[in-house]
């Protein structure tokens, strides 16, 4: 099965984008999670995002704050499906997160979840989505974990 | 190949959202548009949403102002990927929408794009992310299309 | 004499809502309380919706937060009067929850209430006044209510 | 049948909120619009809230824009139902009406609707929910809405 | 000397109103403290502004949070200039508050200080500059208190 | 008697603020007009409010967009009252002028007013009401003025 | 000379962005402008950043609208100073940009303009300013500039 | 070599804005901290700015909150590059400050970074990269700093 790519802007994002670790085990996706920050690290985040697919990456989440770049950045490197998810802890609370993942321009997509925790889930849950279209198992999960009210 | 349900919550919406068509043509995947409103027509976006997987859908699109519930009405009966495109239109120019499907509950994922023309557009590139994952041709237009500075 | 259906999204809005009990007890005005969600329990909140004028039910009040579909998805299955109180709890402090159930398209209304724990408990004076139009002691408790400085 | 009160804060609110009156008519509910302003004419306000449920109104609706105080003024001289339209029209396109409308505090209830045309329509369908609860015919007539479309 | 009339929307916002009271008695300016609602104790505030002229009242200040009528209320039953002070603590931080003072209509005007307790203060200091018009005292004090930084 | 000084920060402002001449003209107060801007004429600024109590005004109205510091910078420099008028225009529609007046700090008063022409033509009546605590011919015309419906 | 790198998102940001040239001229400072965008030729904008420093860049200002990584992008990739120019035009009407583009995270600065046309002429003036550090000339056109009132 | 103004706007801005001390340090730049009030003392920041150049200041960093008129008051008096810092703390949280200082009218220009701490080190790092145009020494520590991910 092809793997996921967690990728945080900062270290500091880690406990709130963690448990959407539980979420991933849960629907059995291989997940590799990924430190690396789009105005920090720009070389390692382009690397990452050009050979993605080759390196049998499915689909890439990517967690960050403020004028959150990163999403966009891997975006413009790969066709792979590019999930965002806005993380608040600035003055702004999140909204500049939002905007500056939700409001790409025409020709390069990526998929905004909510702010915080619960996009972080459900970024995992997406994820499965895609992956449950080529995956029996998967698929299976996702109604079981409907029929269970969307929890774990 | 699955089709994709392209779904509008008012006529008045086709201007905006029709010239996704084009994109989707231009990947080669069939679409299916229909109008119907979340609040006005529940029972048919309740039935369409139930019988997608089997009615041999893949992914659905969903794009409405104000209030826009439709997505997220959608996505609460399926567990095939939804992307919300939120419209501007209203008093609040779209903030309402955005708001509106972005902010998405933990455990219902809807995949948010940009809002107005810009996210239909990305709609139907996100769909064709999501299609190549098994699917060689779809994949090769995508690189063809990002090679072509992201224009059909 | 009818009740009124308190419907809440989540388990976790118990504590900002529930003071609105209080207020129903002091008008005298059955309340029958549910948890239950739009996104993860739809079919029980349709089926709800749908029978809530043949339960009994008079008017309907729903509370939630984020992307608030709860009081629309309501509204679109009955002809009740459906109020809905928006909630704060996520990085956008209840501007999503608003926005998500004050801007209702043209013909299916949802009556908004102030975000949090005043529109809670305007929700029961609001029911209450709703009701004292065919109740004269309803309408006695809310002169004395008013004539208190609208505190119990 | 009681009748509504159809406030506005100035002469310029007409074409907006006009084809409300289709509505009423549709539901067969008597309506009388007036004119008014909270700040300009305060005390003819004031005379028409504490008399409006003497002088036979079953519901009063008020639409204003700007620091929209029409409708919680109203609210405060009399405890039938008030039901409040924001107005766009101001540089800050109707949120400074939404604001001053729907954050009234607890004890005071206003029951607001969407900005502009929608809201004003959808502020008549509510009063025909609400006239309903006693009044088969109207009753009636918004199963046949609803089955309609919610359109006239 | 004329007095000011200190107006507060609720008990709960004394903490945040009361430091203004020190910069009164430093500028040595007469104040008259009420805590009355416009919207439950409309009749006190109404009578409250209609004989503010003639019961010595020169100003007045009215400070609230939420949908802050209080000073819009007040201004239209008086010609005494009306000083609005918008007070956080509800959800939306005090915008809702301000919104709700600033944007007065034409023709009945509300002087807006900024949310909260500099806005308090603030509407101290503006009284007193009114005030120095008149007299040469405060006038002095108003010179003394610019030399010492702005600071009492 | 003393004068107004009408400020504004650019020639473009003059048709949003020109109405409010006709308001200063009906209650008989001199105004003196004048197009000085905080940032590109910051010495003429300076010295016309640190020179307005000798040289005979009574009030300042400054009314600027954008960045709208000057009726801060006046403030800064005078003890008169200062009266802001923020202006639309920019891509904002004067929420940035708005925030830079209303949000002074404590010990330098700028009174608000609304965004625009409302504002404009509420400072004019806001400064009467400020003359009319020792102007009993201005005092009357304001008693007038308000009879009137707060019309000219 | 050090010259200007003037960086657009896009052919249809020219209209807004052209008259800054107009600025650079009066300046004397060389200018070279070049539309490409961050997530449609990333390479490019990589390779032009990677290579500004010893291509004789001196400064890089980057307009661009919506989710504008654009300068972000370049300044993770540059040690020159980069200053960015939000544009409006999208449905949030330069918000989005302009979040985008001012809260970088700390370690990677970008100087943000205010949004549209007033900043990208801010952005030629404030190049003036750091090459003036360095150049006379400049430094003397911009004295004449700001004796000018700041207009060419 | 020429230093760096820092001026705070207010003794309590200085826990956010010193550990900027650390960068300046870091990259051999002298700085001058001071604290004085765009509104409270307004001599004392124009004498400051006129003198800027004289006095050896190469570069101008303000920091400050609510209505943060600090850095557009400074660039008013000065063509040296002004780099402003909006400051958190009032009821908006640095969105007030932000405008303030961003929307700068044509002529003058500010450059905006982030609000609160990472605003505060970038202007440094900022400063720095203006400096390096003429300082080898710098310029290398500046490639350092990238290479150390943009840390100390």
């Amino acid at each position: 099965m092809k793997k996921v790519g967690l990728i945080l802007g900062s270290d500091s994002d880690k406990p709130v984008v963690s448990n959407a670790l539980e979420y991933f085990d849960y629907f059995g996706i291989p997940v590799e999670m990924k430190i690396m920050s789009a105005h920090r690290h720009p070389e390692a985040v382009q690397a990452f995002a050009k050979n993605a697919r080759n390196d049998n990456f499915g689909t890439i989440v990517a967690c960050a704050g403020m004028a959150a770049h990163l999403a966009g950045v891997i975006a413009a490197y790969t066709t792979l499906p590019v999930i965002g998810v806005p993380l608040a802890g600035s003055a702004l609370n999140g909204v500049d997160a939002l905007y500056s993942i939700v409001q790409m321009p025409a020709g390069v997509p990526v998929a905004c979840m909510a702010i915080g925790k619960a996009g972080a889930r459900n970024a995992a849950v997406f994820v499965a989505e895609i992956f449950a279209l080529s995956n029996e198992q998967i698929a299976d999960k996702l109604l079981q974990f409907k029929k269970n009210g969307c929890k774990l």
